[in-house]
């Protein structure tokens, strides 16, 4: 089991602001999971992956695909109090799932 | 409502790793948070903020402030299988809890 976790890259987000979006996408997705798949990710130590991400249409493509999967995913919009234009689309969950399904989603991309 | 993450930045983590690694933190603090703390942090935009710590020391006495101040908080360790030895402190999360509580722990941190 594990959780990838999609950050765009091509907006200069500093370091601090891209880990709180990806914990933000991470807890979203997390909390759209069964009980089942919850306990079983959490019980092998939360695997999680963070991916490079490079625009916003392709978070919302792989995003559709993850739907198809029927894996639990999030979309993070930011607020924009900072760094960002209000509603700027900055990170995408997918999973937790089997490392083969989140694979299907999200296994061309690069480790950040 | 906020909630604080703290991650070392004395350890040489890549931002991927980084990010992994708070998201895990925020994650676990998240799920020893009673469940109105929960609701009402959601409903607020789950505020996160994620500041610099130097060192495994420090982590442990932020750990020990936000237990007496009653805020949840989780300190993770990295399991070792890239970048960091086994059982390194790698970050803290402290809250969600009300915005002046945890600034009682973390509020002298710079953002990261």
């Amino acid at each position: 089991m594990k959780q990838a976790i999609v950050a765009r890259v091509d907006i200069g987000m500093g370091t601090g602001k891209l880990a709180a979006q990806v914990a933000h996408a991470s807890l979203s997705a997390y909390e759209d999971t069964g009980e089942r798949a919850r306990r079983e990710w959490k019980g092998g130590g939360q695997k999680k992956v963070v991916l490079k991400g490079d625009g916003e249409s392709q978070l919302f493509e792989l995003a559709d695909v993850a739907d198809r999967e029927g894996l639990p995913y999030a979309v993070v919009r930011d607020a924009g109090h900072t760094q960002l234009d209000p509603g700027t689309v900055t990170a995408l969950a997918v999973g937790p799932g089997p490392d083969n399904v989140v694979d299907k989603v999200t296994g061309d991309l690069s480790l950040l």
